[in-house]
């Protein structure tokens, strides 16, 4: 066999494990949106069987001596196939260390893990969690000191899996700017921000017109319905199978309809990315592979850079104030666009607002790290959570369900938090780019998000699967991420907004 | 391998396939409530792929072999495990001649049918539809020549196939009593009946609101929402994943709320028979394997012996003009009964009421067994269609889209119509035995479906997939299939309502 023989029989695996994965994706979708209670247990029984099936497609030895052979000569093979097969020899090589009994037992672990912290949260009690957890985080350092190459420390290792190259060193930098000017300035915003009016925000609006306010907004942010799906779920979310077929979730409260403006929008930024990868990385089994930071990056973008400017409220307003008839026809625009950014210090990261946001995200990143590398036991999660909550956002937290048990994250793995953050501030970097092209904000006032999709797809979906977050950024900017432009915007936004001096 | 091994492994095979079956029928239920236009075409071809796994599992020699060593020796099985070998035998037989080439032609020929009818309907031309509809009816016939027991004729094979036991013979008596009094009595309404007052059915009316009153009405029904799902599509069906997660759509429209409150009816006696199964059927693979008949029988019941009865409007009427505010308020409960049950010959089937129904289903069985046993060409049914809408039902067929091409079903197979009109002589034949247990409308008016549902469960459901329809319905009501239970009834029904003399 040639290698052009061979990297067909490799995507001939593909395009049949990406069967399976679609098949298992829209069961998965179908539990999320629709399934009835009494189904569950057997569409998870189904899931479980077919996801066994791409198991075995992607881990026989035929795919991994095509792979191997692939990557030690790759003559012949074009750029995209180039990409697929290293940055598919990475994930395989990671994990061939391991055997099915270690990944039964890895899998079984963090299964008992959610149950357990369901429970937890459900009776504020992290030492039912406790248990639990520490075995995940045994088995994720078994997992990492496993593999041939050897991190600098196991957490490294794991900032590397979700945002190539990240490290420690990376993000302690990071971090460290955003904390000494974020959290000053947060202060300063509850001590001597002007009062905001928000009490209109949970005012009732019916299910259905928020409904339909979403598909408009969707639309709006540049989606095309022939290739989009919206429905409800506990948690809103966003999915896809290929560009053609991207499906976005919202949940829909009567009171709370302002701020299902924000989640539509959000997710609306995933699925734009979804929608628009080039047709040529789905074909090459390429697609999707991009770093969480990026996509949370667009996602954020939309929500808050855009979503929550004053151009984009002051053309959103009228349509508002339209389409809900009476609520809120005594809101001024301006009173709008304030309640919306207001910057309170809360318990919650997923109801943080933009200016808090990436501090909820540090606290994470500080714990995590220190936890996976063994520098604490998990026994200190809980007064530790608790205390930087006081230090850094100045808060007293009541019980573990609203402090360390909040999120679902660390029953399955660590490192996925910083993600967030950078994307915040990939977010502000790239807008700084893209407004040396357009008047952005002219732009998003005349409702032309059109503009700035179009400059995204054109300048940062279309490297995202092919370069590493550095890379990636430095090709959209022309230099490597910089916090300051993130910190700049949340200075002269908040300060301005809550009239500072 | 003793035949408790041997049925285990058979077992075995089913699971496995059935897992396959469940992903294709959600794959099949997202295509057809939620999927992206643009995401229909992968969807399809993964869907092609599953059922080719599903294929190959049970036309395995493995699985073949088993199959015919238990047929030839079942000692040791239960009953229900030979229930399940004899049924799946005979299916297998019928199959066993048929090479894989045959079938994929067959679904070749029967895709482009399909597609050829959806062009064929919308230029309203038998035409474009011929050469495709003539090559699905030869591929028939081939298919059923290629059996080992040769029928009396292609097309009792067909029958038999659809309904156990069916045959010509069988079905032209039952047509022809159906015939000798409804034709007669459909003119008498046409010609003698009082007016009756129907304007007020097509009033607008949210959605909003008609989703949850049909959701009502599911519950009132008996249905658990613990297993089942209500969701929308072009057309309304029920479909199920074992008794646990049951799915039923339907399809709002504005001006047509009352139609839904039947058609909500209608899918979900189809639900209730899914979810009341033996729990055992399903896990000797026996469930669903009842004939259509039976199925149609449930699903007629609620919609037009219940839904329509003046029991059940007294029952729902003060729900409707409560949950609908002004919309009906000048309407009354006689109004309504009558409205819902006028009489009044149409061109299409799935329009049609409760007393004309089983005309539309006669015509297309008289047709189907001519063409089928090559009595007549296929060249030949738009103008014996158009004769016999005239004769049966008095109407001039306007063109071919109102006409011979109005239904699905001619696109991929042949015998399955009867199942329609065989459904509501069932019905009537089961009520009046009902009847001797309880006061079946006196339950109905106070809304009290449930013991009707009980009673069904009870009696009809516990012994569906077990049984031929022919021992069923004695099982049940003590003697063979009589419509004149059906004919008597509407005779009865309808005389009253449209006062003839």
């Amino acid at each position: 066999m040639n290698n052009t023989e061979k990297i067909q029989e490799l995507f001939k695996i593909l395009d049949e494990a990406e069967i399976y994965a679609r098949a298992i994706g829209k069961m998965d979708f179908d539990m999320q949106t629709v399934a009835p209670e009494e189904g569950m247990d057997r569409a998870g029984e189904d899931i479980a069987f077919l996801s066994k099936k791409h198991f075995e497609l992607t881990h026989s030895e035929k795919y991994a001596a095509l792979l191997c052979e692939l990557h030690g000569d790759s003559s012949d093979l074009t750029p995209l196939q180039k990409k697929t097969v290293e940055k598919l020899y990475e994930e395989w090589e990671k994990e061939k260390n391991l055997d099915e009994d270690f990944v039964y037992r890895f899998n079984l672990a963090s299964n008992k893990a959610f149950s357990r912290w369901i429970s937890a949260k459900k009776e504020k009690d992290f030492s039912i969690f406790r248990d639990s957890f520490k075995e995940v985080v045994d088995f994720t350092r078994e997992m990492v000191e496993k593999r041939d190459t050897r991190p600098v420390t196991v957490y490294d290792a794991l900032l590397d899996d979700y945002e190539k190259n990240g490290s420690i060193k990376q993000l302690d930098a990071f971090f460290e700017q955003l904390r000494n000017r974020i959290v000053p300035l947060s202060k300063r915003v509850v001590e001597e921000g002007k009062p905001i009016r928000d009490d209109f925000l949970t005012r009732k609006c019916p299910v259905a017109l928020q409904e339909e306010f979403s598909r408009r907004l969707l639309k709006i942010e540049g989606l095309r319905f022939e290739a989009l799906v919206l429905s409800t779920s506990e948690h809103p979310f966003t999915t896809n199978f290929g560009a053609h077929d991207v499906r976005v979730t919202t949940h829909y409260y009567e009171e709370n309809f302002i701020s299902n403006i924000f989640s539509t929008l959000h997710e609306g930024g995933h699925a734009l990315f979804m929608q628009n990868e080039p047709q040529e990385f789905y074909e090459n089994h390429i697609a999707d592979s991009m770093s969480n930071g990026m996509h949370e990056c667009i996602s954020r973008f939309f929500e808050n850079i855009i979503g929550r400017s004053e151009a984009f409220i002051h053309f959103i307003y009228p349509h508002l104030i339209e389409a809900t008839g009476d609520i809120f026809k005594d809101i001024s625009e301006r009173e709008l666009y304030e309640a919306v950014n207001i910057a309170r210090p809360g318990l919650l990261r997923t109801e943080s607002d933009e200016l808090n946001y990436s501090t909820h995200v540090m606290i994470r990143y500080e714990l995590e790290k220190a936890f996976v590398n063994g520098d604490i036991t998990v026994d200190e999660v809980p007064e530790l959570w608790n205390k930087k909550y006081k230090e850094y956002l100045g808060l007293d937290v009541p019980d573990d369900a609203q402090g360390c048990l909040q999120d679902v994250h660390w029953t399955g793995g660590y490192g996925y938090f910083p993600s967030y953050a950078l994307g915040n501030a990939y977010g502000v970097q790239i807008l700084r780019t893209m407004e040396k092209d357009m008047d952005v904000f002219a732009e998003v006032e005349r409702g032309n998000l059109k503009a700035v999709s179009d400059w995204l797809i054109k300048n940062v979906f279309s490297i995202a699967s092919v370069s590493t977050p550095d890379e990636w950024i430095r090709k959209i900017t022309g230099e490597s991420l910089n916090p300051d432009y993130y910190l700049d915007y949340l200075e002269d936004k908040f300060t301005k907004l809550y009239e500072l001096k």
